[in-house]
């Protein structure tokens, strides 16, 4: 398939690299050019504005790090949504907020054009090894005409039904389980730290016994060895996401008192300067509170 | 080995019986005898009273409610601490305080009998499955001697260390995880159902992605079926384990807000007049407070 | 002074009020129309647009319930801001977030019209009585000439300095520490309402003692009485309030863990209809969750 | 009367003062015997033992710090409760559990003695100056009684009814809500802080409007000061007074956030070492985890 594929970060290069492999035809692009550059080599091809990219694709797929960065894309300046033909297909990959995503259903809908949310779970690695999690919602014939790009790209789709943004909000929900493991997982190693119990003792037992998975494994390593960087997912990210899932539970007026309680331990991250470490660095804050 | 073996609730039975198919002379004490004297045909002996079953003893096995059903038992009334011969072995099952954990180590020792501290993690059927996973601290020596009986009720068994209390530490941190578990769950629910998503939508995500392990798929399937009973770990239990980890966490100074947090819903729980149902049943507070 | 006021809600209706006796000449917009020409009685001349309402004034002051309605008057379509006159000043009244704070400082001084923040605290009843407290802040030399406006319509004004945003920030802060004092009575009646305390004993006894200032009274009161209409101040602009104390937060990185939990409360008063009812009717979450 | 004091801390000995003043005669104790020799130049006599010293008191009253303070001045070793006469009085001022007021009740009914619960609100300095405000509870002939002593003690008794271990919960309610005004400050100030607005500014604008109340004032002139030192109340029993007011919520199944948050403040400020200080002084965790 002829295929845009825009943002081209730690996701977006694996994902695209692996859509090439596939067999498609790939115009991508990148605001910052040299990271798009980097695909030619596999046969990409570059284009120098969202429109260019766009213009000619039966299908666009995004993998952008927010709702700006999408709205800048589609909308003035970019405007991706009014270059795209009628006809083509944009699936988006990003996890952005459950407005934006029914505003970009509503802007395409009116260019005859379609749109698939389609949010993955996975980290670069997995980006790069064609195991995301995919999380995909649209009308049933187009999810099931995108499923061979799914397939290229990740190890298993959820098809969630017609509501485009019902994938965000499960992509949301999620991503809160995630930081729910993770402060946890800090709580837990700030006890047993304090009664002078090795790390390593709580990890094994709690990752051989009832949580044997990757989540647990990878939190629950970093936080044991109280080590955030390289960070896989950077907090001011989480802390995006933390605030996206807030918005769409305003919107439906539920209370998430987990997920207030983890807003913030962002903020104190964030007010301790751990911007540039992973998202598990909230640990920091029930180390620092229990005086470790 | 001859084992007086106390308390068959749906724990213990399950213990019990996996001890005698191992090929252990158990005599066996319940506080309601008829539960006791359904071992009879397996080949146990009843004994009429904690002092009984552990006076010929070389190993004594508890599996408890909690600290006050293990201090009726080993102190008075019950006086099975006094009763114990000198060099026999307290195998501790129960979820039981670290304080009371400690006092235990020192009133055995005061007497020369050996205490090693071994809760467990699994739910009844793994009981009866022999699948519980034992953490197990005590003296290196006596962990080692007991290693056996280990091997006969449970399918893993981890050793903690050399200091009793630390494995009731490590088991209510895991048992407080599970709260978190069934808490975040609990919201993530209570959000996508807001939005009209199909529950099963997200438990079938959750469990098929990033949490492919029984604790999720059991809690969240209760939690997606709203229903909690039978309960396999009724409330007042959990409240009690949480009272434990919190009362554990205020001994070295640790704040544990989502501890703080379920503790609350384990309250507002007992509160709406649910303490025969499933700890999960906490869910109902996120539910209600959503307006479902 | 030829003064245009903009929005004659509860609040608006007593200041102007206030002003008219104090010898100014007002100018008056209300979207509702007949809210404005109940002034016309008292020598207010009525204004069809914001633009007519505001060209000729030397002051413009606004009592606008949030920030989409004082963007409506001052940008499009309402254009406020383009039809002031230079040299005229503005008077925020409203509680509204503090970045628009900052946009309208920007936008007047590019105008070369001045900005003055002065948020107020008070009820309706404190409005008509001129019994607010102002919160005034901006240049020093305009708070100053602003000063016999805040006599007339106050019983005391805060100067707290130049920067207009800050009068925000603080005007935040407060209304958040009221939304604290709901909640912790809440919890208070809810805990010796189940030890069969009588309500009133606990009002006497907070009121009479520690407490004897109007916010204990009257949200005590509601909440002893467990009676929250009719609303002086209703559910949702508490929430609004919160909203923006807490946007407030993210932007400085301060974790403000009672705002989220009352943002939690909130939501769930939201979510069983008590939209129409006093902010305080928060307490009914208390009470559900104790039963009550 | 003929009264035993029993405790002469910070505040029992301000109590025992004014009642010598309104020409009681007191016999007092004090388990550090120099505290209670001072208080022989104004006419105490000193007991050794609180037995000698309750021996031929019509009234017994306890200024003591918490529950086992007072267990073991009634029960083993002290004895008090068997040496007290029958017919005599035993007003408990001290704050403590609801569980130790109903044993006290009970205790006291057994050996035809009676009790009345009066724990006081007020500092060390209120308790000097006979300005402290009483809640009593007891049988209404007993409360009346002992007014005359109350008089001489506190600017205002409240007769919170019959049943004694009501006053407890009262007064827990009481000083949880003092708790709420510190974090409810210490949130404020962190916030407004982070806006570089002088902390004075804050103080003067709530205190001179909303909150024109000592409670107030003294608490929010610590955290604007950030300054916890000398302590009026320290901080382990602020703690001490969360714990109670845990439990009796506990008790009557009353989930209570607020207390929750305000226990894992105290725990924090305990783990950073601040037990020497105020209890105000959990402001420091708002000021922490805002990175001031």
């Amino acid at each position: 398939m002829k295929i845009a594929f825009i943002g081209l970060g730690n996701m977006g290069s694996g994902i695209a690299r692996n859509l090439i492999k596939a067999g498609h035809q790939l115009t991508v692009y990148n605001r910052t050019r040299s990271r798009a550059e980097e695909l030619t080599a596999e046969g990409a091809t570059v284009a120098d504005q969202p429109e260019d990219a766009v213009s000619k694709a039966e299908v666009v797929i995004t993998s952008l790090a927010d709702d700006r960065a999408v709205e800048e894309i589609f909308f003035p300046p970019g405007n991706a949504v009014t270059a795209m033909p009628p006809g083509s297909t944009h699936i988006s990959t990003s996890t952005i907020s459950v407005k934006l995503s029914r505003r970009l259903t509503e802007e395409h809908r009116k260019r005859k054009q379609d749109y698939v949310s389609a949010p993955v779970f996975g980290r670069p690695e997995a980006a790069a090894a064609a195991k995301l999690f995919v999380v995909a919602a649209g009308p049933a014939r187009l999810v099931e005409k995108c499923q061979p790009l799914f397939d290229a790209i990740g190890q298993k789709t959820f098809n969630v039904g017609e509501e485009p943004s019902n994938a965000n909000v499960l992509k949301l929900a999620g991503n809160f389980l995630l930081t729910t493991v993770i402060e946890s997982l800090a709580e837990s190693f700030a006890l047993t730290r304090k009664f002078r119990i090795d790390p390593n003792l709580l990890l094994t037992l709690l990752t051989e016994s009832l949580f044997p998975v990757p989540v647990y494994k990878n939190y629950g390593g970093m936080i044991a060895a109280n080590k955030f960087e390289p960070a896989g997912f950077k907090l001011p990210l989480g802390l995006k996401d933390n605030r996206l899932v807030l918005a769409a539970a305003e919107e439906v007026a539920v209370p998430m008192p987990m997920a207030s309680l983890i807003r913030d331990r962002f903020l104190a991250a964030m007010a301790m300067g751990l911007s540039e470490q992973d998202w598990a660095a909230i640990a920091h804050i029930s180390y620092k509170e229990a005086g470790l």
